[in-house]
């Protein structure tokens, strides 16, 4: 057994920030550490700043997304195209496009894609919420923004079908070159895509 | 100026998370949604977590260790050795040293080390406590367990002066191959060391 060096207060923050994604057990030690260090720049403010959001964050229920309020700031801002709704799959990508500023429009978060192999069916994901949102005469298009993976493709097309006799465009992402990307580096799949959809120079 | 797709709350979490070491933005706003996501198992005892190590912890005035308890844990346990004081220049070293169990001493953390580039003199660090605990006559050594680096070294020669008038033993930890290390990816000064310093097969 090892020996008692610190309190337990202390090893039980250090288990519980390992479990955050990107910190391992090493991290979170040296994490606890600077926050104890810092106490009044960091541990304090932190710990406020946990409360709020574990007293305020609330699931979007028409869109899915995290926010304070609820309909959430994206589904309430009266200057996005309300005839536009973008599928992702996690708040996590809804964030990306948004800091991208490609779309102004709605979002629709899934929350997972279809993965018979982890029991995901479409009742696990928010996609009849999605076709009641669609079904709004408002609604022209729906993008499809889930992953390019194959679980994520799957999803796409089982949404896609669900969406078919609604009166409105269903589209998906374009395959290519990422910005900056270099071909050498690039699998033979993305490469066969970019060039199927070249555009004119 | 990009558009609000979530709670101040939410990005004030985010900014503050990407202040620990280990984390940066991205991470911080991936970790944000865990938190999010996983509110009863990881956000509400997070929180909890953090307030109790905010309202418990403090800095031992004895060896400056962090714990909830001041004189700490190792200061007060009367299984350790206390005719040895090991010196280490962060708490977090004196963690590495115990999991390591290769000593079971009492410890004494310098709170850094000297470095005039950086403004941090020998005034700055827990250097006159230490004198003072070696003056026990309990005390029979004290291992210097400082970084193999340049600030380590010259603190280790400082801390040897500070201590030469006292009837203690002052060593250091052995240079030499780290166990598992292969010779092709050490540096010369390593290897130059372990040669030095072999020991009979």
């Amino acid at each position: 057994m090892p020996r008692k060096i610190t309190g337990p207060e202390i090893e039980r923050l250090i288990q519980l920030l390992a479990r955050l994604p990107g910190l391992g057990p090493r991290s979170a030690r040296r994490a606890t550490l600077q926050l104890v260090k810092k106490r009044e720049q960091l541990l304090v403010p932190l710990t406020e700043a946990l409360a709020r959001v574990r007293d305020t964050v609330k699931i979007c229920s028409c869109c899915g997304n995290v926010d304070t309020a609820d309909p959430c700031a994206v589904c309430t801002d009266p200057t996005r195209d309300p005839s536009v709704i973008v599928v992702v799959e996690d708040v996590s990508d809804l964030w990306a496009l948004e800091r991208s500023g490609a779309v102004s429009a709605r979002y629709h978060v899934l929350g997972g894609v279809l993965s018979p192999l982890d029991g995901v069916g479409p009742d696990d994901l928010s996609i009849a919420g999605l076709v009641d949102r669609a079904a709004d005469p408002a609604v022209r298009e729906v993008i499809l923004a889930v992953n390019a993976t194959v679980d994520g493709q799957t999803t796409a097309h089982y949404v896609t079908d669900r969406l078919r006799d609604l009166p409105v465009k269903v589209s998906r992402l374009a395959h290519g070159v990422p910005v900056g990307g270099e071909l050498d580096y690039l699998d033979e799949g993305t490469l066969a895509a970019a060039i199927r959809a070249r555009t004119p120079f």
